[in-house]
This record gives C-alpha cells, structure tokens and sequence, in this order.
C-alpha cells in the first residue's frame, strides 16, 4: 500500500539509509541531492530521482531535509528555487538535519508564512543508527504536528516531543555538548593514567563498573584500546555540532566555559587531519598535549 | 571467630562505617580519631578506643587509615609518634585515603625502610558506598600484598589490583576526573536548555536514553530536577580530589585542561558557600555564569 509521497533532500551518509527505510515503509520517495551520483543510487533503492528540489517537493504530502549544517537549511527552504518557492500549502516539512535553533525557528517561521507547518526533527545515532533505523530523534514544534509524522519518525528511531518549534535542536545540541565532554573526561583520564605508567585497560575496567561509567566509555573504551578510531561519528561532525552549540548559547545568553573548551579540542582534531576519525579520537589532542601515546593493544 | 588486630585511624563519615563492617566481619578494631567524639562512637560500635595513633597501631596485623588528604597521611604515618614509629614490623599497612599518588610512593617507601609492606586503596562510593559495604577500591601495590589483603577489601566492597604502588591512587584520580566533566556536561546541557526554554526534564530523559548516557546522570538527573543537591560526595571533596590531580599531572607531565577547567568550577562551589552540597551542584556555578535558573518541580 502507498503510503504518499515525501520530497526528501539530502542523501549523504545518513539520508540515504533513512531514506531507504522510508521506501521499505511503503512512501514513494522523490529524491534530491546536490550530487547526482547520490540521486543515482537512491534510485536503485526503488526512489524517484528529481533533478531539482522543486521537482522532488511539488507533489509531496511530506518533505524531509537532512543536510550538513544552518547554511544548507536556509538555502534548501528559503533559496531561489527552494522549498518553500515550489511547495504545496498545508505540506508537512521536517528538517532533520542538526543546525542552529535560531536557524531553524527561522526557516520555521518562513514556512507558516507559506502556510506549510514544519517541525525541527534532528537526530542522535549516527550512521549506523540510520542503517539500522534506531536513530534517537529530537523534535521541536506542534504537539498535532508531531503526531502527523509519528508514523515516518517511526520506520527511522524513537522520537521524542522536546517542546515548541526549535526544541528539538536545543535537544540535540544539549546532547552533543554532554557526550563531547564524556569523551573528553575519559581522554584526560586515559593520558593522566598512561603518563603515570597505569595500564589503559585497568582505567576502563575500573571505571567502567563504577559511578564514572558513560555509554561513551562502555562503547567507545575497548575500542580507543586497540587504537581503533574508525567512525561511528565523525570528529567533524562534532566540531560543526559544537560551533552550532556556541553560536547558541551566544543567542540565548548561556555562558558555558566547558562547551567552549571542547569546541578548541575539536578544533584541534580538524588542525591535525583528524576530522574523519570518530570523535573518540579526542584522546589524540590530549595524548598530543601530554606529548604522550598511549599504549596500544593488537 | 576472632580473625586478628586491626589498627584503624581516621573515624570520619566513610571510615566510622568501614570499621563497622570490619568489626562485624570478626576484626578486633583498634580505632583512633583525632576528636575523642569519634573514637566514643567506634567504642559504641565494638571497637577498641585509643588515645593515640602508637595505641592503634603498635599491636595490630594489618593498619588501615581513612584521612581526608595527602598531608594527614604523611602525618600519620612519617609524623612524631605516627604509624612508622609505633608498629611492628610486616605489619601490613593499608592507606584507603584518596591523596596525590606522588605521596602515596613516598609513604610506602617509607614504610619499606621500616620493613613494613604498603597498600594504596583509595574508594569510590561515597558515603553511601561506605554504609552498604559496597565501595568500588582501586589497589596499587605488589600483587601478593593484595592477595593478602583481599579478606579486608571484600568486608567493605570490591578491590581491583590496579599496578604498582601509587596506581590505586592514580586510578582513583582518573575516576574523579570523568565524573566532574560528566557533572559539567550534564551542567552546561541543562543551563543551555533552560536558557532556551526547553524543560529540564525532557533533557534528562533524552540524554539518559542515549549515547549521551552517564551513571551520573542517571543518579543524580532526576535529583537537579528537583533541586535536590543533598551530598552524595560533597563538592569540596571533590575540589580536593581536583585539587589532587592538578599536582599528579603536574608531577607525571600529563596536560589536561578540561580536569584544569573543572577545577576551577569547583573552586567557583567554595567561593560560593556551596562546598558541602553534593558535587552534582556544579550546576549552580553554570547557572550562576549564565544568570539564570533551573526550573524546579516540587
């Protein structure tokens, strides 16, 4: 049974698996991405391939965004030839990318002047919670809103109701401010412990079974122990979270100092070419700083 | 069953109930404080009251200290009339208190020179930890001094042989480490969302249920909600134990400006009066940067 046709934007690393589950749902997808050979293999999914977004969300009962950052959003919706320039009125618009929040009341509030509702739906999980449709999303907007599109968010994760429109980015930058600093915790512990001759392995094991525990750790510890920093999600992607964080408690007058310190670690790990290793591999500016490495397990 | 004499200095809120669990696991305890109130509670407990450390300590097999920070231990143990002067040699000492692990070294080797062996066994689990015999006990020193001291350890939670001499110590500062900034994290995640209007508690629920999980949070979450910041681990000693790994990456050359950071938001808890409420309060230093409140529900 079709189930409707959703214009979806985006197909990178994480729209092109949500946007496989949406076609396995039962909607007829028609897609965009900037780059056709994306567009190339959504079709082999089973989509529509567009060649414009005016083309993928002119007949659309929903449209869903997911691009890199604030920028992208604003050109994807408010740009010549964007989404709002081409959609129906009354279309549900969910952008599911991670941006600013002033960004995204923005854009919403561009949409309700075009009479189309729009909710703020970024998501937590990273690539494989996208393959494996167990993404964490946030939402902002309209209770009523969010009850229309639980039966998308629902072939891709668990969402959440985070409160009026913009919510759901808060949400997702508060998110990504505590597991920055879980990573962080757990790097300068690791260094201080190798520098004072402690085996890595005993560091994790200890704390791990104790009231320093993170999921961070529980996942990412074994693995920092072999010196595996294959992403997960990549440092880069924090980085640009973390500017998305500080550009936010500048708007809304939050004055957050260890926010601001992991935004400079972060900013290290792009400094040394380290952008495209998981986020974890934060320990490599501590261990850099220490003038330190530690002590790696085959 | 009468399973021998041990020596026990420094009867505060966690050492009072781990002589407890001693006495009741068959130790004949010799107990001294330096306020005659708490050697009169030990009494009350079963213990053996004594007017001095060379009391506790000259007859005893095993000697376990519990003092707040590295210049007691090296008082009671290298001080006049301290622990090396007064006990029999091969006596087993065991100091559980958490100070620098550069201190804890030089203690025990001390202690080597007067043919005493030496333990590091700082705990965490706070006062709770202590009364339900379920602390978590970070040992360094050699392995069949462990062995020998397991019998003690399991009376009072679950030991983890850790490396050499100062790495119980060690270890134990890596603990305080990753929970401080997992307190930040989960500080600066809810400032930013109250400043931007989301409510507390969807934070704490998101963030629990994610990647973003910590142990912390899921104790302690619930509790800032309802602005309840009853210790728990009061903030002052976890100052102390900032306070601790400050000297020990100074000592081991290990450069951590996020353990730099906290310290100084801990510092921000004395400076405010705040020392005794639980280190969770770290909140209220975020609040206090910001100008803001955290919504309260009763």
């Amino acid at each position: 049974m079709n189930k409707g046709v959703i214009g979806f934007i985006g197909l990178g690393i994480m729209g092109m698996p949500m946007a496989g589950h949406l076609l396995k749902g039962g909607y007829t997808v028609k897609a965009y991405d900037l780059q056709p050979a994306n567009v190339e293999r959504a079709i082999i999914q089973g989509a529509v391939g567009c060649k414009s977004i005016s083309e993928a969300v002119s007949t659309a009962a929903i449209v869903i965004s997911m691009v890199p950052d604030s920028p992208d959003v604003e050109k994807v919706y408010l740009g010549e030839g964007g989404v709002l320039s081409a959609v129906k009125p009354g279309t549900l618009l969910i952008d599911m990318s991670s941006i600013s929040p002033v960004m995204a009341k923005r854009v919403a509030e561009a949409a309700a002047q075009t009479n189309c509702p729009m909710l703020d739906a970024p998501v937590s999980g990273g690539e494989v919670g996208a393959r494996e449709a167990r993404l964490s999303i946030m939402v902002g907007g309209e209770a009523a809103l969010y009850e229309r599109a639980l039966p998308v968010f629902s072939l891709l994760g668990k969402a959440t109701l985070c409160g009026p429109s913009g919510s759901g980015q808060v949400v997702k930058a508060c998110n990504q401010i505590q597991v920055a600093l879980n990573l962080i915790g757990m790097s300068e512990a690791l260094v201080l412990g190798a520098k004072a001759g402690v085996d890595p392995e005993i560091i994790i094991q200890v704390l791990s079974a104790g009231y320093a525990q993170t999921r961070v750790m529980d996942v990412r510890g074994p693995r920092i122990l072999k010196g595996d920093y294959t992403p997960g999600f990549r440092s880069r992607f924090h980085y640009k979270d973390l500017n998305i964080i500080r550009e936010t408690a500048r708007a809304y007058g939050a004055s957050l100092p260890a926010s601001a310190l992991a935004h400079e670690l972060y900013s290290a790990m792009l400094a040394n070419g380290w952008g495209d290793l998981d986020h974890s591999a934060v320990v490599k500016v501590i261990e850099q700083l220490s003038n330190c490495e530690l002590p790696v397990k085959a």
